[in-house]
């Protein structure tokens, strides 16, 4: 670190920080839980186990699901019910485009939030 | 506008949103709300009429203008108490570059929403 450096962040306890999500036909599409919740999907597989591990209700996690899905040209996630195990769920193709177009788009908000809080001064 | 780009606003209903605000040494200093507070307060020359006009309480604003007064180099709001018309409050030059501040940083996140959102494709 050079001494310019150690000085500007002694003098600029400012910062930029946000929040984005990716709307789609009917408002919010791709959030940062939402996708969270696709990997758990892909993790556990199924939406129960998945809805668990994030302490969120099983209802809510099917909310969730379903409005990613109508609002997709594909179906991210499909679901098997009953059978041995009372059924599961995976990502579909479509599923693991649309993590990878969420976690882009957070990424370049990233970057943009480091370089801009790099040159904010009072 | 070009067929291509009509093609692609019809096959793409997909944008980025998001929100911004900007931290200082307590966390939140400069918020949509707090920026918004800080120019009704310059309009209506005290903290009770900018208050009234957002449909705030006064202890909730006088909460925000104390904290941005506390995180800031230099007072943001000065208030007079007292005298006739019970007081008021005035935006300081600091006030004035706190504002630019954050308008600028909100306009600088919009551009870089707006660009995001047009090679935005699932």
């Amino acid at each position: 670190m050079s001494e310019n450096d150690r000085d500007s962040r002694k003098t600029s306890p400012y910062r930029l920080h946000g929040r984005v999500w990716i709307d789609g036909p009917e408002g919010t599409f791709l959030g940062y839980g939402r996708v969270v919740l696709l990997e758990r999907i892909r993790e556990h597989g199924s939406i129960s186990a998945a809805a668990r591990s994030m302490n969120m209700s099983y209802r809510h996690a099917w909310d969730l699901v379903e409005s990613m899905n109508r609002q997709a040209p594909a179906p991210l996630v499909i679901s098997r019910t009953g059978g041995r195990g009372g059924g599961g769920a995976s990502l579909t193709e479509a599923g693991e485009r649309a993590v990878r177009l969420f976690r882009n788009a957070w990424d370049a908000y990233k970057t943009f939030e480091k370089e801009y809080s790099r040159n904010l001064r009072f």
